[in-house]
């Protein structure tokens, strides 16, 4: 199969209520992109979530690491394009590269993704799926950025409390994974966006919260501008790990 | 001009981080694709904002009401239609129909509109604007729901309060109409949706908040599925007036 036909590139433009105040696009906004180019992407290749959900089979998204250069700002045109790097038995790694307007990479992401049985929640075995189909789709296209690391926090005292609410809550009824990027990044003064923009976002999904749990958040700076984020239920399980790099 | 060049349509589908935990597309998602819907109709008849700024003008939205039948479901098609109902000096209304994919009415909106001076704060004369030509694109199209009413709240003890965040504040360095939405439908539980619906969402936004305010939500069930809400900042000043009716 012609490398082309393994990547799938979607367009979009910077919506006014999707940029910050300093008028480029949000990671919350980038991260609901990029998961649905995922969607997009598996979909008109016969893996999508609607076909799974027919065998009781779906994605779930475990990782995600975005390092940007530069954001699109305001009104401007950008495109994702999406590629899988690799398929092991019980994961699969998704890469994505971002373009401006003229096609110029302004940023990549890696995602790690596991298919779950809908009634066990148990991860299923991916080169058994279409007799391992999904493995015709396996690109090396470049992807320069590193794989998300691991983030320990020590830290016992939270930095902020929330109580999930309504709007936090996705089609599964858990928190959904774009809702805990924007609490993330909540946690951050006005002052640390005008001053530095992020750099680089990662997070690790470890266990679903729920409707009305409430979120700590723990927080231990790791360099200069390097921030590990642990994001635990009720006080006790942990929900998220993150790390943001400014610059 | 025809009716048809009148109108302005756009295409959607209901993204799947876009809807909430009943599968269907969320009333912040909606007033947000209204709004852009807005700027796109506006911008493709030369009276967009960025054509707008570079005489130091802009739109302001002054009030918006939407009422919903139904709401998309998660990855269906649907599209919003646009256009002008009348001019005033000071304002103009512009209504929405919401349409399913096989073109059949959803729902309507109705917003109302100020153009400001981006200096004085001030409204500026909308009869003026390109000699009065945007009354060229007035239509007469029906659109059969109310208009927004007058809200008031007695209520002296909110029932939230909440600080605004980084995610909150939009492009002009205020806190986003969009957001105003969600943290209003965020004051009912999720026991709420489950057993009704959103039928309509009324807002009028009468002052600015800023990052850091604290944002005071004040509730008065006025009907059996009727709620009026007051919004304060720093428990003095009203920044926003909403009514949600379930049914």
């Amino acid at each position: 199969m012609a490398v082309e036909n393994k990547i799938g590139t979607y367009n979009f433009v910077a919506e006014p209520f999707h940029v910050d105040f300093t008028e480029k696009l949000t990671m919350s906004v980038l991260g609901n992109h990029l998961l649905n180019c995922a969607g997009f992407h598996a979909a008109e290749r016969g893996f999508g979530i609607a076909t799974l959900n027919e065998s009781r089979y779906t994605w779930v998204l475990s990782r995600l690491a975005v390092e940007m250069d530069d954001m699109p700002r305001a009104y401007s045109k950008f495109s994702i394009h999406t590629w899988v790097e690799k398929v092991y038995r019980l994961f699969t790694d998704r890469n994505y590269e971002i373009t401006d307007e003229e096609g110029n990479p302004i940023g990549y992401a890696r995602s790690v993704w596991a298919m779950i049985s809908m009634d066990t929640r148990k991860p299923a075995d991916l080169l058994a799926l279409h007799g391992g189909g999904i493995t015709n789709y396996v690109c090396d296209k470049d992807c320069p950025i590193e794989k998300a690391g691991r983030v320990k926090v020590a830290q016992q005292e939270p930095v902020a409390r929330y109580q999930t609410k309504y709007s936090d809550i996705d089609i599964n009824g858990h928190v959904n994974s774009i809702k805990y990027i924007e609490h993330i990044l909540d946690l951050f003064t006005l002052d640390m966006f005008r001053e530095k923009r992020v750099h680089r976002f990662e997070v690790a999904y470890v266990a679903e919260s729920y409707y009305g749990d409430t979120l700590s958040f723990y927080l231990e700076q790791a360099g200069e501008n390097e921030f590990d984020i642990e994001v635990k239920k009720n006080e006790s399980e942990v929900v998220v790990r993150s790390k943001v790099i400014f610059n």
